[in-house]
């Protein structure tokens, strides 16, 4: 349930939000559709989490240029990282997907597109219990849904930021066109972790780029943001497709997508100890305040404030 | 998690098979990839089943010629056969379903798209609880998952077939292709009536076309199959398409693909009942007994039998 095409289909969020007003929820669905997932008390302790994906030839990889494996890892792992963003909350992890192929596509490309998606599963402990195969006279596409089971672990949404609380993201930003959109490791493990140790406010993953996805939280949780510009942690790839680009590394940093990290808020006292905590294998970082009313501020090295657009993902391909 | 296309893509089902070798499933999964959906546990009585379907332009319908709603509408309606299959077992019923539209389709065919969804939706109480929209530079394809969790009807697979059961269908055969295979109402209702009312071994639905759904029963059961010719129920569509096909109205019946009715084998004695149960909306007929070793046979009005091929659904679009 990521929504990284929102700039190649110019209605897709008007169409999103216009199929959730046609919806009425029954009292068992808790989180609605417009989060990472969507969550089914089961009973009193037990809940349901539901995400689903598609990827598509063409805008989510390209013909002839990505493995079967690359794109069967990735239909799975975009899924993974929703499941994340919902602060790791289930535990038995169960898989679906179907796939659309090209008329007569290799044996050899079929199975390693699963071996791809068994690769993220496994990873993971993901069982794949079913799916559907056709053809398609035209790109490809691959459809997963993931399911998970939860208890222990509260599903954190987007829409729990505080005014004060720290806006913390995992891992650095941005440049992940140049290959970390297809090979990344969705931070299931990491969310599990602050989840259970911290308390965590808000949390979503970044598909849409740091700011869209920042720019959700705060339009859920009714609050501002300010930026700090030189807190950003900018990738070694940003380094390099701005060098490519002639655009400002901060600038895809903060408006790249699919860096399938984590972007989350917590109170400040939370994110010192976070900052502290060598359990982590994955570098956090503090890049910013909640406050209160609306819009995202971006404040420079020398301290000088304005306010920018939350622009998101626009690569072309 | 039917499999409709199987004649299209020479290799699905070898596929299919090959992935299912390489999947352990563990013992939460009581019932696997291979059925009309897939059964996890939750607790004792609780069980959550799942099936997935996509449907693709030029394929499951035909662009400018098939509406937004209609399309809608099948997506959904075929995953909720799969769950009438399973012996409507399940009753909290949850969908998500993701689409990959070409470019600029008007915003009309897009809403129609999901009033279709929503209308088979609301006539079986699912909740749509989630999404995922793309765009695609070519034919448009519907993904769906439905999740249904079930407690006091014992979920029906393919797999139960006794020597000496009758074979029954429900509705009539053939001709999907002239409209009912847009426009079919999936048999949950009678499902769940039979589940509840008798005792059935085996039930699927028609989706590849009756003697490949049977052949499936039969492979899972390890049985064979009589069908008694003149007890086949053949739809009005089926002698009007027999008429311009030139084909026999019996080979369309037992083979056309997508009549969406249900397939299922019970005790003689249950049987009985059935054929006289008034409070069946639908009417149901028996068509067969099972018998021990392999193969379908046909037994014709002069009481001849002959070996026949499970020959499935072949509509060439």
């Amino acid at each position: 349930m990521t929504s990284r095409k929102n700039y190649y289909m110019m209605n897709e969020f008007k169409y999103i939000n216009w199929i959730q007003k046609q919806i009425k929820y029954p009292p068992s669905v808790f989180i609605k559709s417009g989060d990472d997932a969507a969550a089914i008390r089961l009973n009193k302790n037990r809940f349901l989490l539901v995400t689903t994906d598609v990827i598509v030839e063409g805008i989510d990889f390209l013909r002839n240029k990505t493995s079967g494996f690359d794109i069967g890892y990735k239909s799975l792992a975009i899924s993974l990282s929703d499941l994340a963003a919902m602060g790791g909350a289930a535990d038995s992890l169960y898989a679906v997907a179907t796939v659309a192929l090209r008329p007569k596509m290799p044996n050899r490309f079929a199975q390693s597109l699963f071996r791809g998606m068994k690769k993220a599963a496994d990873k993971f402990q993901v069982t794949i219990i079913g799916g559907d195969v056709s053809v398609v006279q035209g790109p490809t596409s691959i459809s997963s849904t993931i399911m998970g089971i939860g208890q222990k672990l509260k599903p954190l949404t987007r829409s729990g930021a505080r005014t004060g609380d720290a806006i913390m993201v995992t891992g650095q930003l941005g440049g992940s066109i140049l290959g970390k959109h297809l090979r990344f490791t969705p931070r299931l493990k990491e969310a599990r972790h602050l989840n259970r140790k911290y308390r965590i406010n808000a949390m979503s993953d970044i598909s849409d780029g740091c700011l869209a996805d920042l720019d959700h939280i705060l339009k859920k949780s009714k609050k501002s943001a300010v930026l700090f510009a030189n807190r950003i942690p900018i990738s070694r790839a940003t380094w390099q497709l701005s060098r490519q680009t002639k655009k400002l590394a901060l600038k895809h940093a903060l408006t790249d997508g699919e860096d399938f990290e984590l972007l989350f808020t917590c109170p400040v006292k939370e994110a010192l100890k976070i900052l502290k905590d060598r359990s982590l294998a994955v570098p956090v970082t503090l890049i910013g305040i909640i406050g209160t009313g609306q819009g995202i501020f971006l404040q420079d090295v020398r301290g000088k404030i304005k306010k920018i657009k939350p622009k998101g993902y626009e690569h072309k391909l």
